[in-house]
């Protein structure tokens, strides 16, 4: 029988603490969806009062229906010497509105004196009163011992004392954290095996890779008796990062008996690693253990001959197991499964040997190979399957485009684009400023295409991402632009590549605007089932 | 006392073989250079007889005065059936003439018979005999147990023969290999506890990351008994890479009492870090443990506030002992201690309740209301409190720029840029064109500036990052502009914002190369102290 080990996802909250993540709320909302329908247990944002971006998406996430997660806000102990119906952290975590609430607490006695100068007594009151408060109004609790291994080395009494209160306030879990993430597997085994004797409670690991190790501190801690682990999806997070979920939920679920996920959802873990970093434009690590572009990628020659005769003797699992892909570096086999379900969205009537299968198959590891990546970027592939199938028009020729950006002497910077289409036979000429090159490249083109089709009026521009593909050359690597489009109902996500942003943005304007009138064209010829 | 552990460094054998990973021969003697004044014990290369680049390499490496390293060559035993002095591969690897020799050979019983397709005695002979080989000849000879873990498991009576067969051939050294990076730590903790039971030879370790574990099972393998660590110094390495010496030296050698390094080389471990990636032409990842530019970076304001009070609130080793530096992320939530420590670092002689200290607040709260975000962006920030204090200076005038973009009719899209300077009233126009309007504006004003600075010609672009700021109004959003800059010795980052992505670049690049002239001109300044 599986053991089953509960996963929380932090990436909303302890994630967005790392270098160079923002997250908009639309962001947010979609990675809560994303780790939602993959089958995640609980997962964390914010504290709705430290913040009006968390307080707006509490009450946008409230309309989601979540298949299967339970969103969890997140928020502190009441302050020293506040009563806590009193203390306005405590207060707003209400707002929040969720099922779940971890609240963190102090288990380093040095942190209780020195950093947040309370004594020891009045931080245990603070523990249990704030869990009770919670408990009372009919929450899952979740206690978080922030420190709790620096604390338990330093003073294991205390420390000890801490989770005591937190089960004296009503805690459900017992979260043992790893705050500045210096401990060693083999202290973290230790350490959760003793405290594992001492509780009931289920009791979980929160770990910080600051020595590299987070992933193996909390494989130790469920190998001595933890059955809840947090983490970030990706693993970013403060300083080094959380401990990286795809790696924790792989090694414990895949290669171990543990279930972490829903059982057909493993195979969807490569995937949604990559959604993630998609979503929160951040490059997933080429050597990303199960889930990067490398992890399953031979290059020597002894390695290639010997996965051909045996795929184990170079290979710790069969990569489909994650969703992953063996590569042979010199010549490229691909996973051909998800390719053909995005097929049959277009025409369930091809099968998987017909020789289109193989056109698209080929024609997509070219563009992979250019930089392309389509996760994130659906409405891009379909057009491609859409093309090799026959099911593709082009709605209008692109004669030229300039586009022309200057700055004068101790002037404002200014651009603007000229741009000739051509529909029919009838050519269009026009012309449009813009903040930026590709503002008015895409004014410019609206603008000539919407004499032709005026249903695009209603169509525009939600959300734009750049990412430098190969950092090295600067700026003259290539950029990936994702371009999100909406026409007030639907959603769609294009994109483009090139070393030219501009032209990168083009591909995916263009993209994005094929994509909405081939719909249209669909839904016209056959009204009754809405397509 | 310190035990010693010694450190071998596989970047120029395992490490080519990572995807991405291509070598000079000059490459890997800058290599080879920087590790052994870092204090390395073995540098491991590749078999000469099987490369004429390697067999270059050892050639100009034998002229290369090392000062502590050992250079080794990395070689299969013998092939079976073949008598060890008529082995091609073993004669080559005499050909490299290291003191050193590395010999790989199987220890998982399966990739005996089913991969190089030998009797199990044979496989014996052929680890007794090519070790014998080369101790004859005056060899240290380490013996690299391939798939050691996974051919314990599966039979362990066979994989602690072929150490045995290994310690008759004469072994100075035994290396268990995780080649498949499959296991975990609390296993590999337990195998060589019993195999350093049964061995009086020292021990070694060689994991790969695949588990994202190869640091862990090499801290636990050195926890019981291991004396030698293998990896690279980075990490890369096939799939998802080697074990990372770098933080395996720093846990082991800085958190615990094993001797890694000299101990004056620690500090140098992300100076040598970072040097690698730049040799390697790979980035380093931000969030890398001990060395990345993340490392010791705090956003969170409790965490910030913390660190101040006591560093090892929120830090689990002081950063300057690894040479990293702490780092207050510039943000909304840093406050006004942090903005202070900065402008200490320009003149410190300002207090805190200088009016100037305000202006440059109240500066900092504007721009990042326009959007800014000067973390990972310091050397901007440190313009604008240069800016505030008097202590700036303008090194060019823009007189004016124009960037043309155009595809013409079925034509490749291209870029051009024409620009206009003046320095010390002397005018400068020129034009240059490029992948995309940044490149083509960048390599314009270099052109044009350098005519009057020619200390500019060795400063390149090492990093260009894009950031849509506010999602929502699509191309006209306002974007973040990240340019990291270096001269090949220092790396610098600045930023700039604007609704046009060109003018946002435009900023960046402004700032990038005034920083480096500002500093260049202090250099001068005070010759004596070195600044």
């Amino acid at each position: 029988m599986n053991k089953k080990v509960a996963i929380l996802d932090s990436s909303l909250r302890d994630g967005a603490q790392a270098e160079g993540i923002s997250f908009s709320v639309e962001d947010k909302l979609k990675l809560l969806e994303l780790l939602d329908g993959h089958g995640i247990d609980y997962i964390e944002a914010g504290n709705p009062g430290s913040n009006p971006k968390d307080l707006e998406f509490f009450a946008r996430a409230r309309a989601v229906r979540l298949k299967h997660a339970r969103l969890a806000a997140f928020g502190s102990t009441r302050r020293r010497d506040v009563e806590v119906e009193r203390d306005g952290n405590v207060q707003s975590l209400l707002l929040a509105d969720t099922p779940v609430i971890v609240v963190f607490g102090k288990s380093w006695d040095f942190h209780v004196t020195d950093i947040i100068r309370a004594s020891l007594d009045e931080n245990l009151a603070m523990i249990r009163e704030t869990l009770a408060f919670f408990k009372a109004r009919g929450k899952e609790v979740i206690f978080d011992a922030e420190h709790f291994f620096d604390g338990y080395k330093n003073n294991p009494d205390y420390a000890l004392k801490t989770l005591h209160a937190a089960v004296d306030g009503g805690a459900d879990t017992l979260v043992l954290c790893d705050t500045n993430g210096g401990a060693f597997p083999s202290e973290v085994g230790k350490i959760v095996h003793r405290v594992a004797e001492l509780f009931n409670v289920p009791l979980g690991i929160h770990a910080h890779n600051d020595c590299g190790m987070a992933v193996a501190n909390s494989v130790a801690a469920v190998e001595n008796g933890a059955r809840h682990a947090q983490g970030t999806y990706i693993g970013f997070g403060e300083r080094c990062g959380n401990a990286n979920l795809s790696t924790i939920i792989a090694n414990l679920g895949v290669k171990r008996d543990y279930q972490c996920l829903p059982p057909e959802q493993y195979r969807n873990i490569a995937h949604v690693a990559r959604h993630v970093a998609a979503i929160s434009n951040v490059a997933l690590s080429e050597r990303e253990p199960f889930v990067g572009n490398s992890a399953f990628a031979h290059k020597g020659g002894m390695h290639i001959d010997g996965v051909n005769k045996a795929s184990h003797s170079f290979e710790h699992i069969d990569p489909e197991r994650v969703g992953g892909q063996r590569r042979f570096l010199m010549s490229e086999v691909s996973g051909r499964r998800m390719i053909l379900d995005k097929i049959w969205e277009v025409d369930p009537s091809i099968t998987k040997d017909d020789p289109v299968t193989d056109r698209i198959m080929k024609r997509l590891k070219e563009m992979e190979h250019e930089g392309y990546q389509f996760e994130g970027a659906e409405s891009s592939f379909e057009l491609i399957v859409r093309k090799q199938l026959g099911k593709y028009r082009s709605f209008f020729d692109l004669m030229h485009f300039r586009i022309i950006g200057e700055q004068p002497a101790n002037g404002e910077y200014g651009s603007s684009a000229i741009i000739k289409v051509r529909v029919d036979g009838e050519d269009e000429i026009t012309a449009a400023e813009g903040d930026g090159p590709v503002h008015a490249l895409d004014r410019a083109l609206r603008k000539a295409l919407e004499t032709f089709y005026p249903e695009l009026a209603n169509v525009h521009l939600t959300d734009y991402k750049v990412r430098v593909i190969n950092g090295m050359d600067a700026t003259a690597a290539k950029v990936r632009v994702l371009l999100q489009s909406t026409d007030g109902d639907a959603i769609w996500t294009t994109v483009g590549v090139s070393t030219d942003i501009i032209e990168a943005s083009w591909l995916a304007l263009v993209d994005s605007i094929e994509y909405k009138l081939l719909s249209l064209e669909e839904a016209r010829r056959k009204p009754a089932d809405g397509g």
